[in-house]
């Protein structure tokens, strides 16, 4: 692929404004810390948009111009208009990469990706590993055997989620949970990454490993860009018969 | 499990009405045609429901004594109410197995717990194979190396759904296509099975070998029910501190 | 299946000769202690089989007679003669279950049946808990959300095994490692567990959680024999035209 | 990824020379034929090996150099030493790229690597098409839905392979049946592709949609190298304490 990678970071940009603590680790928010960092690798552009841009910053022409969404949000998610999540869908199974962090766990495009609850425990402040168990996987490249977070909101299975295509990072939490991590599902024509790690109240997306999974991922959800699908005509024709 | 297995076999029951050739193979309706083959099995109640029966037959109170719900639609699949499709979603991944049958592809059930499309290519009147290529699964118990069916719908690739968590059934065409014509899914407590045959214009569901199938797909997807999952709590506890 | 279950458990049964530590926890032997457990459900027979037997107490007979193998084994996977590794493979892939326990990861037959090292990362004496993440599997059944062991020796990933066909297990260690605990695989018309507890200087195979997930194991992997695989002939006919 | 992808294209090479039909289809070797169009492609480069090489052309500094390996054989799986199959083993777990092909089913490393019988049922000379039923995936870049040769030898199932990881092409068959024709698996550090068509009577290998997926094939089972997997030690440590 010679074009850049389009990259689109939603975020739902509330507690960076009413909260202190986030807004002092993230003065210009968690989108604008993770594209930051993205549009200084090779190969990738990045736009951002918010929970309270006009329909959400996710036009049909943004979305159009974006090879990749990522989503993070928390405490607004039923704020988010039923018909985008429809485009949002539409466009993953169209072949849009979608990355999904930490609480976007239970965000509404999530939810209708997984067909399930995307339910789990939860509790603040443990120290936290991610265990590489699939170390082939182009989402684990340039990371070591595991990398540890010192402080990290914890997440616990039973995480309702479809049993994941590839199980890239299993994490281990002090306090004696684990969680499927780093998971990657196909659908449609599009790929899509669950990323644990990412509490607004902590450093998590200024810390090195987690911005290399990103970028890893932002790379791999892309790629079935490449992967000739424009070209082809492979789309189920429903209901009308073949000429 | 000691106590039966009760399924509620859901029928759109709307061509058996309106068509002749349709009233004649299934004069009590495809619902009441599959019933009566499955409460002739050891350890199988049944009940039959339609989508014009009050709320479309699927009370809170019959899906609580819902073990296996079978599903055949069609032409109406855009009547059935949203309602009714987020209580059914809740009860399967509740551990309510779900057995959805041909045209039930598109219905709205089966595209909430996919989040795909499930969308494919489609043709009158084939000769029909179908290969079992997981000769150990329960679903396949019984079975030949394959069975046929001298005239099924066409239905062919690409079925855009998640790759399924086993495949067991693949469908081969006499026109030239191929299916994944037996899929097998875990969703929350739930499993759920796609079975391809089943046109409403032929006989299908007085064959042998898919009457068969879904005898055991209803004993497979009921299995979750014997695996202790009433009994442990294993419920995700969200947004709250465990004690 | 009316019958019983005929499960044969096989130990290296070297250690609880050899140390004092071992003989006092498990004096008649691992295999004993598991089939003294088992031979107590509904269903279920045993027969012990130990490495000094003659033909390592897995002689053709032997072998034909049973519906699932249990393994344990440590220090002396190398004396494990080839060609009874060769006729358990086949039996393995005719229909046998295989339950792999432990230390046996690096047994011939497990290497043999997975195609990669099996390796992984080991320490002493962790504090253990193992977490559901299959909640509807049937190994399962019975289980909380998780149980514990005081004290267990850490096995940690990379696993080097090939991604399971269900994981149900993951095991967190103390010490900061996790570990897909319960893996399950399906080979030819075989089925395999592989279950990591049960370091022999411990009292493992004395619990009872451990003790329920080998049984539940016991009944997964013999399944395939319910399921009509006998009955008919979906052998591959290999280099020889049909009929 | 900068540097070229160094592939090693092996044959059997003795049908070319004892059959006058096959040498006149691949009068250099089905390896040269292979080559031959692999090094056209952007940075791909090729050597060839043959069975009658010393060391089957396979000796551990040709491997070393060796990015991904193709195999093709047929009738003489049997003279592949044990200890070139041992060595190949090695360097697949350790990154190298395996893509199997048509007959090589039967191959010691396939065997080995499956852990399997990769038993089958075949037949002489039908139409074949082969279906994408994961469009997204890198290998099947560039195809329509599906693509057809004129004859192909039938490859049917049950095909005794372990569930691929990913499936990408279903093979069907004008006499009757279906194949997973196209297979991806992980193993250790490396990945592995096997694809069914390339019957040594026919200019199989000649297809531009066959070779298009080679093509694919090998960049996809190269792309392991280009994960950062060398920069990283994430090799487990067996039976020794970590530091």
């Amino acid at each position: 692929m010679a074009e850049k990678i389009r990259v689109t970071v939603w975020n739902e940009f509330r507690h960076e404004k009413s909260s202190d603590v986030v807004g002092k680790i993230y003065p210009k928010g968690i989108h604008a810390a993770i594209a930051a960092h993205l549009k200084k690798q090779d190969g990738i552009t990045t736009r951002l948009a918010a929970l309270d841009d006009p329909e959400h910053g996710l036009t049909e022409a943004v979305l159009k111009r974006t090879d990749v969404l990522i989503w993070w949000g928390h405490m607004a998610h039923h704020e988010v208009k039923d018909e985008i999540v429809d485009r949002v869908q539409r466009r993953v199974l169209d072949g849009m990469g979608l990355v999904v962090l930490h609480s976007g766990h239970f965000s509404k495009i999530f939810q209708r990706m997984m067909g399930t609850t995307c339910n789990l425990w939860w509790r603040d402040g443990d120290k936290a590993r991610y265990w590489v168990v699939a170390p082939n996987h182009p989402i684990a490249a340039g990371l070591g055997p595991y990398f540890e977070l010192p402080e990290e909101e914890m997440y616990g299975e039973f995480f309702d989620i479809p049993a994941p295509d590839e199980l890239v990072l299993i994490g281990w939490f002090s306090g004696g949970e684990v969680f499927r991590s780093g998971c990657c599902f196909n659908r449609g024509h599009g790929r899509i990454f669950y990323f644990q790690p990412g509490h607004e109240t902590l450093p998590t997306y200024h810390d090195a490993n987690v911005l290399r999974v990103i970028t890893n991922a932002v790379r791999w959800t892309a790629a079935t860009e490449g992967a000739g699908k424009r070209e082809f005509g492979h789309r189920a024709v429903p209901l009308e018969k073949r000429g």
